[in-house]
């Protein structure tokens, strides 16, 4: 069977399947695998579970769901590729929450197809990228009887509240988890949904803080002015963090922040960008961010502080007149190379502690740590991916730095030592973290074959004899 | 019938009927009648009703349920008291919201008797203080079938709410409510539980400030350091409101407030007053406050500002990255004479104005607005209060000025232009604005003891042929 025979008929399958796949794709969708709530732990075995029959049923070997102390993660491989490389593909079935709940047009967890655009949460994130991963699979193997390529597929139930036990897991599965290069799809195209490879990913630290003052609310009246407020206090503290100007003031945060080359900055400022437009959907009445540094590189390139979630007290409609006795924040970093997440924490902690007046208590708790990542450009499965994303999609892929963080990229590089490429199709605004998360269909469908036509493209590769993915080409350690 | 027959038999009545008494106490403290929660609107008007329905038991008449255009009004009256003075007493049947519900150790309107304490939301303030007056009127009327003076019942169903539609009811009103003298009791004892007349309280502002950025939460990887997020810049709003340092920030707030005489502060110096037990009550590491002012003084002669609530974003466990689209806080000022809240609204409201970034959207709102009060302590009404407190307690009563809000006291001055004597019973320690309030069954038994003296007081001292509330001793104005 010819290659481009193989394509052929490839294509044949994935037109005839198609209503049969977007319909196993709405059922995955419709399972509320949201892994931070502990009530939704069932669901998130459940599409643990939806995963591994997937693969079973497909024709991948090794098939189970395996315990992690956590949400389990789904595994199944195919290795009869004598030869060929062994590409790991990584990508997580579990999603955010959906607050606030009140903003999505549809139920989050009953996803709809409206014209082009499959709405519901995990449409993008991650569910969709990674069925677009599984559907290559069926294809090949339907077509073909066999994967141009070893494979290993990894779905974790993680992700979305920093892969807790994925980590250790690898580290338990080294051996058995032996790669060429990983290639995970959890990121979107560029702004105007042009393909994108991602070279570079943010790292995160994320933490959270807890002022505690009087043992019970207080009549804001009778105590009003004899003690200091905890929600007060702790404005106070998020006000020092990060001044309106977009400056983080923690001591020490910006010391190991790689600044950016002339030609990072050049790369970036020739990247395809309408600012306006970008604001316009957000809905903002202007950008912000910190000085001297363009949209981009805001976004790609330069750490950030955010408060995620804020809250203390009374939340209702009306007046009550209290004084709340304990206030509490969400707060993300973005991190860039070269900083370190824990180093981060303990700068911030500190500071934290130093502005705390002693009429409170407070507490800094770190709940997730990720290190930024990098890919080089020129890597050979870069190539091989950006040739495939040019035959599919008819155009070239730009390369972008993006703001994201994907923690598990990092622990694949540093605990199993191989490259990893980032080839991810989700469209830019998918509002993935959102109310009303959404994925193109088209990008849902073109993924599939493009997906399909890199594993011929990197066994293609191999086939030359020089192994694009020796030791030699190992991605530069993210910190 | 003799004055000291009437009150051997009053008090052989009070003391046959009291656990009739506080059944029906109980059974009005089951009424979850949150004012500021539009779900529990049937449940004021059912406590207006059950007020009325006691009123029209006991014998008063003209009882009604007032229309307000919100919740209603309990009105009852008995005016047989030819040649005495007629005192209108105000209270009100609404309580405060009940979060943060886990705190509480038993239901909030599941109202059970511990040792010497009524537990229940509304125990203190105000149904417990409200039940006094309805119980003296009972007595009153039940031993000797007619009262020593002329009394107007008003008990309102906003009070927690700032009693929006109350000043047009007085207004629509005025006439059939006049009276020589308005008695107020929804204070509290001072410290340590003595009996106290409250001279003085501080008034109120109460606004929310929104502030609007995204159309909808932003993924922080993704948008991160490219807008400005709203929970940031409402924490440097809020922060710039007022100092770690507990000084208002907000340009001309004190300008209009009348310094401390050297002989108010030796007043409050005179109190008696335990620091420490006062910090311990409260479970705080430390007092905090202004600095230059003592607790008392900063309790009842300075004003204030707290946030008595503020949310936005993820408040789940774990993490969630966003940069929500809103972020949101209640704040509230109390404000000492000679404050006025408007002035001091359009302060706040500019000084936010200027503060806001031009990435978002920020809007003030004002909630609630109440003058502050004094009450002259050489008034006859005062000194008949005392005397009736030193006979029933046993202790002369202090002077206060308490910390808290009643707007409804300005009010009742400024349309009515009577006199208010603020007569309270709560205990210092009542939580009445928390979890597990409670209210002392000595101070209500007593305090109705204590009311029934006070209308026999002020009849024998209208019989001295100087009424004690003429035109010139009217309380100064409150601004």
């Amino acid at each position: 069977m010819t290659r481009d025979g193989g394509v052929s008929q490839l294509e044949a399958y994935l037109d005839a399947s198609r209503e049969q796949r977007l319909a196993s794709y709405l059922s995955f969708l419709r399972i509320p695998s949201i892994s931070t709530l502990p009530e939704h732990a069932a669901d998130c075995r459940s599409a643990a579970e939806w995963v591994a029959g997937q693969l079973r049923s497909m024709g991948a070997e090794h098939v189970e769901v395996a315990e992690t102390g956590g949400h389990p993660i789904a595994y199944g491989d195919w290795l009869h590729a004598d030869g060929a490389p062994t590409v790991l593909v990584y990508g997580h079935y579990d999603v955010q929450p959906v607050d606030p709940i009140d903003l999505w047009a549809r139920p989050p967890f009953e996803p709809v197809v409206e014209g082009s655009r499959v709405l519901g949460r995990g449409a993008s994130d991650d569910k969709g990228q990674v069925d677009i991963h599984l559907r290559a699979l069926e294809a090949l193997l339907a077509t073909r009887g066999r994967l141009p390529v070893n494979l290993k597929v990894v779905v974790e139930g993680e992700e979305e509240n920093n892969s807790p036990h994925f980590d250790a897991w690898l580290v338990d599965n080294r051996a058995r988890l032996a790669a060429d290069l990983a290639v995970v799809s959890d990121s979107r195209f560029f702004d105007g949904n042009l393909p994108t490879i991602t070279v570079g990913l943010r790292g995160i630290l994320y933490a959270q803080i807890d002022v505690s003052g009087s043992a019970m609310d207080l009549h804001s009246g009778s105590y009003g002015g004899t003690v200091d407020n905890p929600a007060n206090v702790l404005a106070g503290i998020i006000a020092a963090l990060k001044g309106l100007d977009g400056v983080v003031r923690i001591p020490g945060f910006y010391d190991d922040v790689v600044p950016l080359s002339d030609a990072e900055r050049a790369a970036l400022a020739d990247l395809p960008f309408d600012e306006q437009a970008y604001r316009e959907a957000l809905g903002v009445p202007s950008l912000g961010g910190e000085p001297g540094y363009t949209t981009l590189e805001r976004r790609g390139a330069r750490p950030t502080l955010d408060v995620s979630g804020m809250w203390a007290g009374f939340q209702g409609a009306g007046a009550k007149t209290i004084i709340p006795s304990d206030a509490h924040a969400k707060v993300g970093c973005r991190l860039v190379p070269n900083q370190d997440p824990r180093r981060v924490f303990d700068q911030l902690r500190a500071y934290v502690e130093a502005l705390a007046p002693r009429t409170v208590r407070v507490d800094v708790t770190l709940l997730g740590a990720g290190l930024p990542t990098r890919t080089p450009l020129d890597h050979p499965a870069t190539q091989a991916a950006a040739r495939a994303i040019e035959r599919t999609f008819g155009v070239r892929p730009v390369y972008a730095r993006e703001g994201v963080s994907i923690p598990v990229c990092a622990s694949l590089e540093t605990v199993l030592g191989v490259p990893v490429l980032l080839l991810g199709f989700g469209p830019p605004d998918d509002q993935s973290h959102a109310p009303n998360e959404w994925m193109s269909l088209s990008n849902y469908e073109l993924g599939i074959r493009t997906v399909a036509r890199l594993w011929d493209e990197l066994a293609a590769t191999s086939g030359t004899g020089t192994r694009p993915w020796a030791p030699g080409h190992a991605p530069q350690a993210a910190t």
